[in-house]
């Protein structure tokens, strides 16, 4: 099977540009010297995890109690679920570890911390937590100098609970596009963090692990003294909205949505796609940034990005392709529509955010050097 | 198994909202003397669809091969595949019909019509064909009077192949919010689908069909002289987005997320849920709406709708439940967030997009009078 030949819409990833992006964070991570435990939930398939397993990475980061499974059952035994458990889910996350999952949990606030306390009681459980740091306001976790911090530590110092560190994302990262400002974010994610880590040693608590990351801030990070290790997740892919943050070209993207042009509006130059929203996901990240690139950006069979257009709108099973209003010169461009993109042309869209675009599909289509094309299992829910 | 004992996140369907829903719409369609031919898009499940068909509906539409064949697969034989057909899918849907299924595609320009005709000469393929008509201007399709109707249609006679009827989609309903705007709507989707139709005719074709449809124009619909059939799909379950249309209440939305509350931002007056927007969707249909929804509406575990608070912010597996801003009254109520909402309680949110979140999970938990709960699969893919 080769591309021109495959139904559409199909999420294709290129082979070749996500090795490279494996290969420049692990490079990068190995020269601040810490570990690097990628976010998998980008792309929830194992083929693309052991790429990253196989450069260097050291465990992986979760979001779900699923991905725990699923990776754990393909033979990644090192898992930090990092989102703030909910008590109910503690016995799951039992069953886990006692099949010799090494899974870390996270909290982030005296109750949830007293309910693992309590739990681990009644079912004599083992669980190893880590407490969550907030380093940028954006979302979870505790302030570095609160006093909930301690709280948090003593629930589960008391209890003799194993803390396994403190771990922060300063996921706030998206919405910068300066490398400066990104290199002072990550410096306040670290500084944060790390200080988090202090103060609970001062009480008692070992706190071997520090951990932090987004994309943007991995990528940006110069010094990460007293940092362990770093997570991040569409660095391995990248999307249009990292293209903004500015940690990415187009050349970087791995992930296109490969579709097929199936009629035209030709008064108003839109060419309609068969890859709607369901495909591409509403996710429309770069609406807020410096560039909106609506529903992505439109490229040639080979990969080529269409200068001038975009995806501007979406239905559920159709996209319009049109010229961007701003960069449109004459009228003929609009006309010329039918022409351009005749009946049956094959287009890929780069996505604006590739966690969200992966999702929508079963299966990605992995794409070799040689153009030969391989089915990697995606797999979805909770 | 019971609601307040199911892992989170969930999607939820109500089971007799639902069949109010079904039943509703159907005593409508008959009122009007019309075919209802559901759009099963919203749901991909099998269950939702025998209710449907069980309530008097006469075959169903899809948006997607992979829905017809799930759905043939399952019983259904008369399909509409409402989507203009890619000329390269025309081997996967013969494939179809030689199994027996009645299925109709759509197209909406010379170059799909002449594909089909060169394709069924090939394969001796005997393809019925409906012409997509624009009434609206908002997606696709070919204006009532536009030359090209009258060439499609040729090139189809010429080459003896069956025209079942027009169809088309006045989905620009869903940017209304007025009774009268959306009676209007309907008038000039049933007038131009019928002259459509009618010109057809003059030049030969039998043109039997006239189908019209979204939830909007088929709620608001009076009079569908000349019309044969309607097409409506997620009326099934509604949603925030038909609820600011206004044909629907809140109390008539049969779907919801159930979710945990997983942490607190008491200063900012947050609860943070473990439905982000890899449960909701990243549909933010309501954002240029009457009312924001933010990413859903929060609900008791019992369904009753927390006013005063929206999922105002989403990341992958965190949302973000807070106080609408211009309805908190003073910064107690911010403040109580973590008595108000303590860890590890049960919420239920309403969707803006019912189809667009449906597509995040691999099932549905129907939930029966009795409280008991069934599951529901759902399918994704192409």
């Amino acid at each position: 099977m080769t591309l021109d030949l495959l139904d559409t819409p199909a999420a294709v990833i290129d082979i070749p540009q996500m090795e490279k992006n494996i290969s420049l964070m692990q490079e990068h991570m190995r020269e601040l010297g810490v570990k690097f435990r990628p976010h998998v939930k980008t792309t929830k398939c194992v083929e693309v995890v052991r790429a990253q397993i196989a450069a260097g990475a050291r465990g992986i980061t979760v979001s779900t109690l699923k991905e725990a499974e699923e990776f754990f059952a393909a033979g990644v035994v090192d898992i930090l679920y990092a989102v703030g458990v909910d008590p109910s889910k503690l016995p799951r996350a039992m069953a886990l570890k006692r099949k010799g999952c090494d899974l870390k949990l996270v909290v982030d606030n005296p109750a949830a911390a007293a309910a693992v306390v309590e739990f681990s009681r009644q079912h004599k459980a083992d669980f190893e937590i880590w407490i969550e740091v907030d380093t940028d306001g954006h979302r979870s976790g505790i302030t570095p100098e609160e006093d909930a911090l301690l709280e948090v530590g003593k629930i589960l110092r008391d209890a003799e609970i194993k803390v396994g560190g403190v771990m922060t994302h300063a996921g706030s990262s998206y919405e910068l596009n300066a490398r400066e400002a990104l290199q002072e974010l990550a410096e306040q994610e670290r500084a944060g963090c790390v200080r988090a880590a202090q103060r609970l040693r001062e009480i008692g608590l070992p706190c071997a692990g520090v951990s932090v990351g987004s994309t943007p801030t991995a990528i940006a990070a110069q010094n990460l003294d007293g940092v362990t290790e770093v997570r991040a997740g569409v660095y391995v892919l990248f999307d249009l909205v990292m293209h903004n943050v500015g940690v990415c070209a187009f050349d970087d993207i791995a992930l296109s949505v490969l579709t097929t042009v199936i009629g035209h509006q030709a008064d108003k130059g839109w060419a309609i796609l068969d890859a709607g929203w369901m495909a591409m996901s509403r996710d429309r990240g770069t609406a807020k940034q410096s560039h909106d690139f609506g529903y992505g950006q439109p490229c040639t069979l080979d990969g080529r990005p269409l200068s001038g257009y975009i995806l501007s709108g979406a239905n559920q099973e159709h996209g319009i392709l049109s010229p961007v209003q701003s960069e449109t010169t004459d009228g003929a461009d609009a006309q010329d529509v039918r022409t351009r993109f005749p009946i049956g042309m094959k287009l890929r869209i780069l996505p604006n955010h590739a966690c969200a675009t992966g999702a929508q599909f079963p299966e990605y289509h992995a794409l070799a050097a040689t153009g030969e094309l391989t089915i990697w299992r995606r797999f979805h829910g909770w």
